[in-house]
């Protein structure tokens, strides 16, 4: 075992929360709850969706969260903390109430993925391990979404892990890739950890080993005939690489009675290697033969690769995906949307400014719907309204942009569904997340359910996320209003 | 405590590392040793030089890797593994020999960071945690290097960790800006695991959580009069925020005897407001308040920032340090470079050729050398040799272009120092790593032995990196023999 396992993440957060939250509770309104959503402001690779993943992570998170004996000595060596405050955590535990937008759901920007209601230093402490964990994941399974589409109806493996931004890149990474839409990955701890598929076929470490590619292909194909993909670019794809795989098929494989699963091509002119290949090993009567291509491949080279012809069955994809290497920020912000101080109001909305703005908030405590056609049963709009309203189905609704107000459309014979569920409540677990490849069949439905036009890759169309007339009434009122 | 948190990381592999070490264990030379190069082909940024880093997480999982009951269970229910490689991994302990550079050191493409002795199937298993590791960390303190020179020695503060590619990508990703030569971090886990002072100002929460700014502020500065850093852009920088941090600063902080000790900026034209809050300040005597600046900041807008003559006392740097975000991906690779096959000849060369010339490989067991000019101390060349070849300082070396081999250079007066140290023999770790905070300084020693020119953010002057004339003759034999 490695000593880089043994880690508690409890202190896994900003200064600031804990400075803030002592602030809160010597201060005259320790007692106040609040509520705080954390949403993003923009689609990564200015796409037409984003996914939503690594709420299961949020939840253990949240629900273990506590200060153990040797994290209150260190805060204590710090000389900031009072033993009061101190005495605080050792005892805490988290007890507020957590909304969430369920895992693999497509998302759009402003909406809250998660709403936080709770007292006010259980919020503020919680901030940073839920941004990390669903900006992290979100990330690579919108990254991951995208290169699937491309990949239109390919297989996607997901090969990544030596070129992820550490252990946990590799490993969430991998689960979120999976929820995106990708069949495999090599990572065989992902494999034990979320039962997602491992794949494997060879480094060029085997081929150099041997004392020559054909010896080397030879004892991969006695070892493994059930499962032979051999990589053929060591020295030179088409004068030795796939000519020597078919001499193992033909003298090796074949007098087993079996076949030569496929051939990996991981350099040079990949449109232009498969397609000789394809002719070579067909041939040779290899036409079951499949051909797996890796090098830097992302949604953009996947796409020219397929418009050029090339004879691809599989992709292995790594670094482009498991970093998002293009777009490699899901900028996701948690803030502060009400505040209940105990004295009879409730929960007061507030607001921040913005010199930016985009960077302005929706104020209040919130809920999101999604309006899907009845008819054909795809996605029309979502629209944010406060807690506690109700869209009624049986009436037509207007819909209405929050900036360019005089754009509505109204819209009859749909279903209103509320896309946050209660996941925590009072602290406890209340919500058992389905097993990661449920997670990713919901998410291929719910992709369905969006426009082909808010699928394309480039230039989407952008999906009319919205304020309800409440929602939008109360943020112009507290805009106008905006305390100094 | 997280669940989140319990996990080994054993398995952190790529499938066919295991394949192929069944295969190597059940295949004719089961005893050969080999050795592998870790090394990159680019430098992230186009930068003039990387720092490598990652090493004492390396050192820790070589020593440590083993497979308990349940992780072999897991295996055996791939069926993919015979009982006796199965046997052989219980029993697995790493037994070869480790040469590393050390951590902070500037490196350049192509020089072996890690190279690797062992058993063939020791070496294969290590393959993918090597990878992740120092390309993950090499990749940070490069990008934190480059943001640290642009601030021209201005203070920069580590904000990233909510952005950050998973738990790892915050916490090693922390302690890799620290090498590369950040000041502090907001991560208070990464100073209590690395000893990286943790700093932080408030939220935009604060603010809007109190009834007004100026209680926001008046409650903070009570609380922390001795470090008080206001965020001024809630509502309105000019108008709003700076005015009351100097109402705050005159009527709660001065009749406690305490200073106002910095404002800060996370929106807006930071470059304008900057130079307006310092002239509020100053006019109220506040010379000595600081300002510090956040909001997508990376060397390129710091540089511009600087330009204008922005007033900044402190740069808080998020996503785009802790995931590298505009180069995201440390290329690094692990290539075997000769082979044991204990039939008496001893390390036999092997080299990968490839159709992308770049992906050609440096064959051989082998060493880097930095040369210094001893009158000025400055770097002048790095030489990749066969290991066990000195480079005698009393005598001219000739340097010459691997591939310009006409570009040639002798060098006299100069010092050969051997960048590589062993830090594993024969399965045990004989190297302790400094500490972090030596890193650090060690790192900034040796910056300050490159050129100017080679440390220029854009279009640097591209730094020596040769090979011996033994190697390159090595080389070339084999490429022209090259076996199919």
């Amino acid at each position: 075992m490695c000593k880089i396992e043994e880690r508690k993440l409890n202190l896994l957060m900003d200064l600031y929360q804990l400075t803030m939250s002592q602030g809160y509770f010597n201060g005259e309104h320790k007692n106040a709850t609040a509520t705080f959503d954390m949403f993003f402001r923009s689609i990564p690779d200015n796409g037409g969706y984003a996914i939503t993943a690594g709420l299961e992570q949020v939840i253990d998170y949240i629900t273990t969260l506590s200060f153990d004996k040797e994290e209150i000595e260190f805060l204590r060596s710090l000389n900031l903390f009072n033993e009061e405050f101190l005495n605080y955590l050792v005892n805490f535990k988290f007890r507020g109430n957590v909304y969430a937008i369920p895992e693999g759901t497509p998302v759009f920007p402003n909406e809250p993925l998660i709403t936080v209601e709770a007292p006010i230093i259980d919020a503020q402490l919680i901030e940073t391990m839920v941004l990390l964990t669903i900006n992290h994941q979100s990330l690579i399974a919108t990254k991951a979404n995208r290169i699937v589409r491309s990949a239109k109806g390919k297989g996607v493996m997901e090969f990544g892990s030596r070129r992820a931004q550490g252990y946990d890149g590799a490993l969430y990474g991998t689960r979120a890739t999976f929820i995106g839409g990708a069949d495999s990955t090599a990572n065989v701890l992902a494999h034990k950890m979320f039962g997602i598929p491992s794949v494997g076929t060879m480094a060029h470490s085997w081929i150099q080993f041997h004392s020559s590619e054909y010896e080397a292909f030879k004892a991969y194909a006695i070892q493994y005939p059930e499962a032979c993909t051999l990589l053929v670019d060591t020295y030179d794809v088409i004068k030795s690489g796939v000519p020597n795989a078919i001499k193992v098929a033909k003298e090796v494989l074949e007098p087993m009675g079996k076949r030569l699963k496929g051939i990996r091509l991981d350099s040079g002119d990949i449109a232009y290697l498969s397609k000789k290949c394809r002719i070579l090993l067909d041939n040779a009567g290899l036409t079951d033969c499949k051909i797996v291509a890796s090098n830097s491949l992302d949604e953009n080279t996947i796409n020219s690769l397929l418009d050029q012809g090339a004879c691809i069955d599989t992709f292995g994809v790594g670094e482009r995906m498991i970093t998002s290497k293009s777009n490699p920020v899901f900028g996701g912000v948690y803030k502060l949307s009400s505040v209940d101080i105990k004295d009879g109001r409730g929960y007061i909305p507030r607001i921040k400014i913005s010199e930016n703005s985009e960077k302005i908030t929706n104020p209040g405590f919130k809920s999101v719907w999604r309006l899907f056609d009845k008819e054909t049963g795809m996605a029309i709009a979502d629209v944010i309204t406060l807690k506690g309203e109700i869209i009624d189905e049986s009436k037509p609704y207007e819909l209405f942009d929050p900036i360019y107000t005089f754009k509505r459309k109204t819209v009859t014979n749909f279903k209103a569904i509320e896309l946050q569920i209660p996941v925590i409540v009072n602290g406890e677990r209340v919500y058992n997340s389905p097993r990661v490849k449920e997670i990713k069949d919901y998410c291929i439905n719910q992709v369905d359910t969006l426009w082909d036009e808010v699928k394309r890759l480039i230039n989407p169309h952008i999906y009319y996320v919205d304020l309800s007339k409440d929602l939008w009434d109360l943020k112009q009122e507290l805009l106008m209003n905006n305390k100094k």
